[in-house]
């Protein structure tokens, strides 16, 4: 597994670096981003932060508008951001919709066609893309994993699923039920089919509610979001930590919307969360 | 001078918001963004930071990248970012050209044709504009100005010529002596034509060496800059400010390149020093 700059910047004494490999497990080549802070050397290796992000972003969008890497050269952690999909001429895609296809890949394992030959983000982000982080740079195995949206829904499913993989988990706006939301039940059908016992596997609040994990888990929704009752959902959230007593601080936050202006207003909170529990020895 | 609202959202407590307007002085329609800190009043009206963006931006770039907002509420200081030039159909352009017309006004008044019926952005940022903010919003007459590289230019050099308008001054790899590289020489023989006697009201480094104003003023360039030696031009600034004696402060940091990683990472101590003067009785 072999990686290839693509470029690098200076960023609060640390360094982001954007780097391009060959994905085995969804058969293209991915670009992906990272950001070492000045603390982490092969002596000191750092735990990391996996960001997954939202509809129609790459890896560009949390590392430029989030100002998280601010934080993580203050706490010393890495903050990786994966792509959102597969990606390329060859790949699947949805010609003129921007929440299915490339940039939607929704971090799930697709059974349906024509997907199934790149869409497997759900073991792209859980094992090969820690296993090639873990390899090539100075970084510890403590994890934590957070996104936005698309990839609220997949930190909150990849945590649930992997709970013993992850130190701590957050998310911004999720699709908290996607199993009964819109965005949820397009992708669901296209990549998994028509039969939904398949979906309850990619479900948050249906994966919260049967857990036995103690894993963290913050959540943060804007109640001026423009998709929050349609899409999101956070209620069903909710319901389901208090049927299995799972440990969800879930906060409404008044007057904020969907944007990046959001997440930038508690990425500090975030990753100050994060850093409680993967700095525990 | 009626305002078009175009887009609000809530950030750090107080509200990112983009509006439309017309500008008698650039002859079409242009559009600003502004952040209101939450502390911004009709009883408390804050001051007014301007920041000037570089080569290519809109109002956007800086208010989603750099991480001032967070600053800026804190401080309980308004950020304006105006466009960079005159935009529209009906607006003179160099297509195929980043450096030249439209995203690229450099902040002069043009006197040379196609440019002179709407490239006007010296007296837009210097008079227009700031008089439209304050009959619109909850903020003092206290100012600062700084920018960017292109709009780093435009920062000091308006600064420079309207001391009493700015309580202080700050810039970002800033085109410091554009009459002497292939930027500034481009720009101002398009705007100003080629009589280069026209050009000395327009550069940092010359009207710096004249300056009896004591305007606090600080800058920051990576010593990684790719446009540092051709462009950029720092010795020349502080050359200039040795012959006055100015009060410049300009610091070199090693490693840092010409992106918004690098702006984010020291917008923290441009808001703090900016604050210093602002908020003096």
């Amino acid at each position: 597994m072999s990686l290839q700059p693509v470029s690098e910047n200076k960023s609060f004494g640390g360094w982001h670096r954007q780097y391009q490999h060959d994905s085995a497990v969804l058969n293209c080549p991915m670009r992906f981003a990272i950001y070492l802070p000045p603390q982490a050397s092969a002596d000191n290796p750092v735990p990391v932060l996996y960001w997954l992000s939202g509809l129609t972003c790459t890896d560009e969008n949390f590392m430029q508008k989030a100002g998280a890497q601010r934080l993580a050269a203050e706490l010393g952690i890495a903050i990786v951001a994966p792509d959102t999909s597969p990606r390329g001429e060859g790949v699947a895609d949805a010609p003129g919709q921007y929440d299915l296809g490339q940039g939607a890949g929704f971090y799930v394992n697709a059974t349906q066609q024509p997907w199934t030959a790149h869409y497997r983000m759900y073991d792209y982000i859980v094992d090969e893309l820690p296993a090639l982080i873990e390899s090539e740079f100075p970084v510890s195995q403590r994890r934590a994993i957070a996104g936005h949206s698309m990839g609220g829904h997949g930190a909150l499913v990849i945590a649930l699923r992997n709970a013993q993989r992850y130190c701590s988990v957050s998310a911004f706006s999720p699709i908290s039920n996607p199993v009964n939301c819109p965005w949820g039940q397009q992708a669901f059908t296209a990549y998994l089919g028509e039969d939904q016992s398949a979906w309850q596997a990619y479900d948050a609040s249906v994966l919260m509610a049967a857990s036995k994990a103690t894993l963290p888990a913050l959540v943060d929704q804007g109640e001026a979001d423009q998709f929050l009752p349609e899409q999101l959902q956070p209620e069903a959230l909710e319901q389901a930590a208090q049927r299995s007593g799972f440990p969800l601080t879930l906060r409404r936050q008044p007057g904020y919307d969907h944007s990046y202006y959001f997440i930038a207003s508690f990425i500090e909170e975030h990753l100050r969360f994060h850093a409680r529990y993967l700095q525990q020895a």
